[in-house]
């Protein structure tokens, strides 16, 4: 399966914090950069995601943003 | 100014495709990943973006999906 | 592959209007609901997304809304 | 009222999930989807949500990716 | 109707710039505060969104960010 | 440090509701409007986000929809 989302990184999940209905997930993608996503909790349970697994942050274009100092 | 997005992800912009209203940026932020995001012309404008800027890439936590194997 | 987002909807492209940046999509679900997917041109040429392609709308649950009369 | 959104797809309220601040609901468009929307908890009080309500999914065009096999 | 989206900003629309897919709209709510809203050109089509339209900008909570200094 | 997001309105902190991973902050930009922002609990920690704080908005533009009577 292939999706038009033109962003995927992968990494290795480091911890996953779980609440009634949202879950918020860190994803290490390189030495210095951590994601963090925010999933419900229906889907941490489905799939079974837990530290230490392989994974990818998956991120539609339309919701990046640029910034410039 | 700190902003409550937890995703600021380094890096240069490698191309700037401009259309009519919106914009496809690449930004090389390691070797090995190349993020894409969508903004208005406008702000590309604005801000002057184009190729060799040193910029961030922001994405709101709630905007990031998690795919597993 | 799995992914986080909970709402995937198959259906078949019934149009494709290709901007210089974006592209519309439109993915008729069932006889009565046809969903509008704007995603970036590049996506459109990369997967060679037509009309007449059986593919899946995937929609984030924290995008939807609830409307009530 | 019209809104800009182009997918509003009418449907019934199976199951309200409410934790502190979100709550995940279960609204059912036809025989075979069921749509995930994760709205406040302030939403769902102030508009009474509850399961068997008549309601629609609304959702920006923006925010839907196309996958293909 | 009444829409989960808990923010909604009544103003009126001061320009319309319309490309091939997109549209961006300025909507003025206030003296010292004007939107701006990227929609597809099929809904100012479709809803003949002009200059000097009262109309609502509508945006979803879990898409606001919070900046401090 | 400038950003690509085209909204952002300043105004002040009303109240701010923390659950175990998400938190709606009101923010008051004017006499009349209040916006609702939920941002993770994370955010509202590490920015000692309070009642009271001067704070800003930020709305990407993609995000914003727009209703017509």
């Amino acid at each position: 399966m292939e999706i038009s989302a033109r962003n995927v990184l992968e990494g290795t999940v480091e911890n996953v914090d779980v609440g009634a209905v949202m879950a918020n997930v860190k994803i290490k993608i390189s030495s210095t950069n951590i994601i963090t996503a925010v999933i419900t909790k229906e889907s941490v349970d489905k799939m079974g995601i837990k530290k230490g697994d392989k994974v990818s942050a998956i991120i539609k274009s339309t919701e990046v943003m640029v910034a410039k100092d």
